[in-house]
């Protein structure tokens, strides 16, 4: 086994080879591409894909393709997001429809998901069907997951009819961020061998975890400390984004018409701003919101254990999966 | 062997099966994916997938999802493409970005892409990955073609520096109309058991006779008869569309200035627009822009029945084709 930073430097260098490396024409299609790629993240799911790979099989070549191609459709996905939430900015850089313009992001973006495909292609005969159905469920659920956060957005909150609800929160965020996650783990299981229930084991375990991940990412918004969390403290608040936190509290509150008014209030200065994500933080506070969304996380941290337990390796190559989970769980940004 | 028509059924059957009796959730997402299939045009490139099947087995039902991955493969591009556009109608009802919005008709597009690489999972495994390797890389050829139409609207006609060209024009419509019908043949053949050497010839076939039927297009435009062509005539000089024709008159014009005159006039008015229509043809017709390209599309033509000719099948059986391939270039509209 290698580290994760091992692992994602594997990862790194087929994206160069694959995307950078090749100038290919017409330029107008291509760089939009790499600029997306370039500033990368963390390239947590090709890194994933290759270590469940690794833990089954000591050859793991025939999985950083198809590592790739995780990454490759997780940027599209970003790429195709930013255009629709009108985002202007992404990893402290312009975003693609705002650098170029919309038409490129559109079409760039339909290209990487053919992209990600070609990188699919030279799977082995014997794994090809398999990785390629996880793959298509998996990026039909992202498009799920991103349809209802996009619904979300339409519907009230609190006891009105047709509120969204914790349970649908969960699901949304399964679908939209966690089942990428999953995938890149199951993928590179069956790539290196795995037994059909191991590999639908670490998807499980992915799964879990990505949702105790998104748990953790409301709660930072919040209650995270400025300057580690890199972005501003309350944006899901100034947003009235519909996250746990504030689905929880609406739940949870039997007099609802100082949160309601919160909500309503759109703050025109940055006194204002900051008196708004005072007020509801004192809300969550007292209904003591932060620790119901710990729980919660915890609880799926600790599904996500459960299915790492029942996968058949040896317990030192787990560790390594233990440590990341950990990691998340405790991160500060 | 069965009629064009009849292949168009079993196709039609499939999408409703695959498509309209489904109701999967959410509706905002799998509404508009209905809406487009609905109104689905001539089915041409699942058709000519069963027809290529049936030409080397009896057996087509192998063929059946995967030519449909076809065709929801072209409505995406349609889908995007109309965005991209800005095109308000097809097929004589509202886009589905106007009807809905554009983050819909985004999301529900990439979504068909995912759709149409699920409808090949089912593929046999010893047909999968060279199925995949010609639906990918047809794939990304519609995306070049169409990123390549883009940049043409942005570049000059004539003497000018930089210029589209007679073959970067015949390049483009290549990979945006051609290689998708040339495809539809090589998969079908490939999943009919048909040797590499037949599948490719009946690639080149679609792709030759694509180009034909592209210039054919564009003849229509311009001197197709109203009621029978269904669409105004001389939309696309209206547009300044960078036609073979329009590329043609450019190159052979040795005095420029009244087309140029012409092509930067803007009509106000019905009557400035007929009178924009029929100077232009007025130049075509002195430069006989008609019968050069019914010359070139007949060159297309005859090498795609030279391809067409190389295919290891008995005579009988490619008469269909034959058929086909005189209607596209006889059309009318």
């Amino acid at each position: 086994m290698k580290t994760l930073a091992e692992y994602q430097q594997i990862v790194e260098n087929e994206i160069t080879k694959q995307f950078f490396d090749k100038k290919t024409e017409p330029k107008e299609l291509f760089a939009p591409i790499e600029y997306i790629l370039e500033e990368g993240g963390k390239r947590l799911r090709p890194a994933l894909c290759l270590l469940a790979c690794n833990l089954f099989s000591e050859q793991i070549e025939q999985a950083v393709k198809p590592a790739v191609a995780l990454e490759t459709f997780h940027n599209f996905t970003l790429l195709h997001d930013d255009i629709m939430d009108k985002a202007d900015m992404r990893r402290g850089r312009a975003t693609v429809h705002k650098k170029w313009n919309e038409n490129t992001a559109i079409l760039s973006g339909d290209a990487m998901v053919i992209l990600a495909y070609q990188l699919l292609e030279e799977i082995d005969n014997k794994h090809l069907s398999a990785v390629l159905k996880v793959f298509n469920q998996t990026s039909l659920d992202v498009c799920i997951g991103q349809q209802y956060d996009m619904n979300f957005e339409q519907r009230p909150l609190g006891n009105e009819l047709n509120a969204v609800t914790e349970e649908e929160y969960l699901f949304m965020i399964s679908k939209k961020t966690s089942v990428l996650i999953a995938a890149s783990l199951q993928i590179g299981a069956i790539l290196g061998g795995a037994s059909k229930q191991d590999a639908e084991n670490l998807y499980a375990f992915g799964e879990n975890l990505g949702i105790a991940f998104q748990l953790q990412d409301d709660l930072l918004d919040v209650f995270g400390n400025e300057v580690e969390f890199g972005k501003r403290i309350g944006g899901d608040i100034l947003a009235n984004k519909k996250t746990f936190l504030l689905i929880k509290a609406y739940e949870l509150l039997s007099e609802k018409t100082q949160l309601d008014t919160l909500i309503s209030f759109s703050p025109q200065n940055e006194k204002e701003a900051l008196l708004k994500i005072s007020k509801v933080t004192e809300i969550y506070n007292l209904l003591t919101i932060k620790q119901i969304t710990e729980q919660k996380s915890l609880q799926f941290y600790n599904k996500a254990l459960q299915a790492l337990e029942n996968v058949q390796i040896v317990e030192s190559k787990k560790e390594i999966l233990k440590e990341f989970a950990k990691k998340l769980l405790n991160r500060k940004k």
